[in-house]
């Protein structure tokens, strides 16, 4: 199997991208996103979960097994999290030549308010040995990857495990958790990328050595060539997006803007720590404007919204860009960095508009 | 512009592709679809529609024309209707040459609970003169499409808007309509693709001449040249669909299937009449068994359920097919009937399995 390709989207991408959703731009305009709207990466197939069967076994490295029902989940102290998520893939079809997987835009995003029980208090009424390192999460999911029978499994580090506000959540802003994003149970990391956002949670085994699984050390590592072990994928790169303006052409979506003062709005986020600035620009990046900031979610891992007033310089065709950077002082590049993966790819969008 | 292409997916029907999203084979198992997993076609923006200031028109060759806020349409008598709907240009990509819209595979539907108005009941309210042709649905949409702005605009002939069971719904599943899915109201015309079933309604007109907007009159027909006028799409072609057995491959999607004996399952449906039998295949067609039908949604409009057992003749490559009777007689062909938009391409699908 070709591992990239320059030309055409395979229709193995498409299938994938048949089932696998973004987020339609537009939707940036609401704080929290409407369910159905939030992107979905699913690795094999939502599984069809009985919750009368259905338990949570905690075990491993702990001192007091515990498998719950979804009853006994939910009458434990809950939390609610506002995170905004993103997949390490998002980008990925823009890359030259392009890795051959979900081929994601600019859009595999959402954010959504979860309920559940925080990871670290299960964790603690389990009870840990000394000597953990990790903590693995499996899901409900199986399939093959990469020639590798599996059910989707990930590990959080113990101390990401135990003090980076991970949850599992059993509600999705205020109703049950849908199937596609995990029902019965799933694990929300605030700040990671999607893969380590486990959904159909069955099993959570704590180890005492490192875990090596196929999403780990296979998957999700950015790296040049096949060969080289290549570093983690972790938390979200800053990433601004914007609403589109004016309105789309149908098969293009290229939009097409009338003349006279707009305003542009968008939101943008980083899994690294607060956004401190967007900027915008209507020459393909030449010039920036500042743009204002919103904060109208409440939580320190939502994005965050910005706006400006925009004047089209005059009739024609435009890029626009956003860039956002975060408190570390990050920010996104003019252009992608090429890995094998697909993975990290916050380059600025582009939105062409044909000023009429 | 290009009206079809033989190559690769373009990087404009993956930008629709990304936005737009099927129904995961799998989901096939509820019978009704639940939130998120329905199928989803958005010809421009989702407008982000503010219910304070929404109201519905009623106007055009009525007697009494009305303008009602949402609390008024909730108001009124209402009922419930389960819909299996699928998009006209659901099999679009599994044309050649393929035509260049939304690249749909096979899994463009859903089924939903609407609650909602009758069409026919607030027509009667708003009185209709004699001579009345068409209803006209205008949505509050807009974008540009082959070269017309224009808001998104269906029109019903007087016949099917009085008696095909069409409502105007604010609810889907039992909870408000999500933005995606028209809020804060949709039609739902019973048995006809999803092009008829208008989002975010804004106005209806009642005209005492045929109706010939841009997506009646150019979109939407059956035909092989870009001169002619074609044929209206309406009423649903009989389908069946498989939930794929097995496991996934990640990447190509194909199934992976132990030897011994499974059962496959699916759904069917018809916009012309109730589905009278599901056969299947494993040998890409050439031989046919009986399923068994299962009504476990008790709708006239909805699918029925179907399975069978399967026993695989021995490990390696196999192609499922199964293929659908209505009670007109009519059925699914082998091979798609090419047309220049990509509509009611209803042939058999194909899973491809690895028995191991």
């Amino acid at each position: 199997m070709a591992v990239t390709a320059s030309d055409g989207i395979t229709h193995d991408e498409l299938r994938l991208a048949a089932r696998n959703h973004a987020m339609p731009l537009e939707a940036l305009s609401w704080p929290v996103t409407p369910v159905g709207l939030h992107y979905l990466l699913i690795h094999y197939d939502v599984p069809v979960v009985d919750p009368a069967e259905w338990r949570l076994v905690v075990g491993g490295a702990v001192n007091r097994p515990l498998e719950l029902d979804p009853d006994q989940i939910r009458a434990r102290p809950s939390i609610d999290l506002t995170t905004t998520m993103e997949c390490a893939g998002n980008g990925r079809a823009l890359l030259e030549p392009r890795p051959l997987s979900q081929p994601w835009l600019t859009e595999a995003v959402g954010t959504a308010t979860w309920t559940g029980v925080p990871l670290a208090d299960l964790l603690e009424e389990a009870g840990l040995t000394t000597g953990v390192t990790d903590v693995v999460l499996t899901g409900a999911d199986h399939g093959v990857e990469g020639g590798v029978a599996q059910a989707y499994e990930r590990s959080l580090d113990l101390a990401t495990a135990m003090t980076a506000g991970a949850v599992l959540a059993y509600a999705m802003n205020g109703s049950a958790l849908p199937p596609q994003h995990g029902y019965p149970l799933r694990a929300v990391v605030p700040g990671w990328y999607g893969m380590a956002n486990v959904k159909w949670l069955a099993r959570i085994t704590v180890t005492e050595e490192r875990f090596s699984g196929y999403q780990m050390d296979v998957a999700y590592r950015f790296r040049q060539t096949e060969g080289e072990p290549g570093r983690p994928v972790t938390l979200m790169l800053p990433r601004s997006l914007m609403v589109p303006p004016g309105v789309p052409d149908f098969y293009t979506r290229r939009r097409v803007v009338g003349m006279g003062r707009i305003r542009l709005t968008g939101r943008a986020w980083s899994g690294r720590g607060p956004i401190v600035g967007v900027e915008v620009s209507d020459d393909g990046g030449s010039t920036w404007m500042e743009t204002v900031l919103v904060s109208d979610v409440p939580s320190l891992w939502a994005w965050t919204g910005w706006w400006c007033e925009w004047e089209p310089p005059g009739p024609g065709e435009h890029v626009l860009c956003c860039r956002a950077t975060d408190v570390t002082g990050e920010s996104q590049p003019m252009e992608p960095v090429w890995n094998l993966g697909g993975y990290e790819n916050n380059a600025v969008q582009r939105v062409l508009v044909t000023v009429v």
